[in-house]
């Protein structure tokens, strides 16, 4: 189940792989496009690479915090504007502090469910444009369709919307914010050893990557991309937002309740509901359907359940998915 | 291919696999076995959670290199005793600096197929128990058999030694070291974030990784451990050496040549070696008869081949390729 990651077999499916992920989510040829093995990897390789001393982290559920919390055991002195579980931002109101070198933002809260609107995020950039910006796409990729314009770290990891086995991150590189980590590594800052930009940037020119990496995943993730080329991103897209309004109907017309209130903030591929009367009901006749749905994360794991709505799921599962919820509904 | 990080049958898991590890390799429970993706990711952490400024390299190839490489990235400032490519060490000469806090050894050279005697690398330990050890046995793991008295921490990635897809590492680590992490952490030395130290060993308790690991990979390995178990880490120790020692045979009696010329110095698992008279020809012939070995490392790519003789290597492949060798000696 593996090959060689030095050599032509190796460098022919990275160049594969790269192509493929710039074809399906329009990366730049300028952007670089970095291998490594989980998002929370790139949340640190960011951080070392690109914020001497201040970042801004936006902090509304578990992964934003954990990227707060990734710049802080770094050493720096990052600062945060945090809103409860649940909510999204009022960017309107918001003023960056003059030293932010990155602003740091959770397109998807996978413990919440709170979509973050792009719009907003590219306000951010045009109003600061000196300002560097990493968002995390984790749990919204390749749903979400982002304009590497006006973000210049964007980072995910496969085993959500590619539906791949765990142990691959991914991370795309602005060349601003490569020679972020330039400028900080002739200031003697340590940006990492053979995952800093400069390493990463040296092996991606000879269709390489440092270390032995996970060579499956690349596989898999190549061949992966290829399928939904043959299907058309637009069309993934729109059966995640078809998806997205089934499931939407079910919840707002019964005892079910979503996390996020405002609709306008609300996923389209993690909904975080429960059931009002009794959330506990609910997780046993799922199981009971051998349906496996997520429980809520951390304190609300009892209180509520989170299902995705991910390419890889088919549409039976879906479909099974709305019934169970329907007869559950009707009992 | 995947099931979730989180919850009881990753636990399970990770229970089986770790108490898998300890029979196997006799690893004492008082030891830390923490999981990260890679052998140089090893390196990394080992560095920023054990060396608040000097640590020492013994270099005699390219990755014992990347370890010392790794110590300056981090802006250490490691100190190194080379000696040159195909050689071991003058151990009864080495002083030890008195400022070193870290000796790093790599066990076994994969690019050169010299393997450190373990007994000088004990006497070292004993003349100075004050200093932690850290050994790389990445290419001679389940083969070597370490005891973890007398070295720190030991790491290895699986493709090698365990024949499993890339994309994990294995990192051993005594109370001492330990230790050594969380002292550090008290004087503000950033010892990483996710894969700190204490990071790994706060989820390590709960049977869990801080990040998504690479489960895939961890319940192969798992699995591959059971199967070893059943024959005998004995009888795989004793597969090993004798089909060493037919190929020593061989390669000794022959115009091949050693790349190691002393012999209590050659590795057991990578043998490294070529044809004095033509070693294109020699690669050429293994190639027809599609037999997939590797060339000599770095600026021995052309000069030198190198055969790995691993557990996962069955008996027939071995035949197969002592009798080609044969066969291209008798042409």
């Amino acid at each position: 189940m593996s090959k060689s990651h030095r050599g032509e077999w190796f460098q022919a499916l990275f160049s594969d792989l790269t192509s493929g992920l710039r074809k399906l989510l329009k990366i730049p040829i300028s952007h670089h496009i970095f291998f490594v093995s989980s998002g929370t990897e790139c949340m640190e390789r960011i951080i070392e690479n690109t914020v001497a001393k201040y970042s801004l982290h936006f902090v509304n559920g578990a992964f934003s915090k954990r990227f707060y919390k990734t710049a802080k055991d770094l050493g720096k002195s990052p600062q945060n504007i945090e809103v409860p579980l649940g909510k999204s931002f009022d960017f309107n109101k918001i003023k960056i502090p003059k030293n932010s070198e990155l602003i740091c933002l959770t397109h998807n809260e996978t413990s919440t469910g709170v979509m973050l609107s792009l719009h907003e995020v590219y306000k951010l950039k045009r109003k600061y444009p000196e300002k560097l910006i990493a968002l995390d796409v984790v749990s919204s990729i390749p749903y979400v369709d982002v304009d590497y314009d006006l973000v210049d770290m964007v980072f995910f990891s496969v085993q959500k919307g590619f539906g791949l086995p765990a142990g691959l991150g991914v991370m795309i590189v602005s060349p601003e914010a490569f020679k972020k980590s330039s400028l900080l590594k002739t200031k003697a800052v340590v940006t990492g050893s053979y995952h800093s930009f400069a390493d990463l940037s040296k092996y991606e020119s000879r269709k390489e990557t440092p270390e032995t990496p996970n060579v499956l995943d690349m596989f898999l993730l190549c061949n992966v991309i290829k399928d939904m080329q043959k299907i058309g991103i637009k069309k993934i897209r729109k059966l995640i937002d078809n998806r997205s309004k089934l499931l939407e109907k079910t919840v707002e017309s019964s005892q079910f309740s979503y996390l996020v209130k405002d609709g306008r903030f609300r996923s389209k591929t993690i909904h975080v509901f429960r059931d009002k009367k009794d959330n506990s009901q609910l997780m046993q006749f799922l199981e009971k359907k051998h349906l496996i749905v997520s429980r809520g994360y951390g304190e609300l794991k009892e209180s509520f359940i989170r299902l995705g709505n991910f390419p890889a799921h088919s549409d039976s599962q879906f479909r099974s998915l709305i019934s169970a919820l329907n007869e559950y509904l009707k009992r």
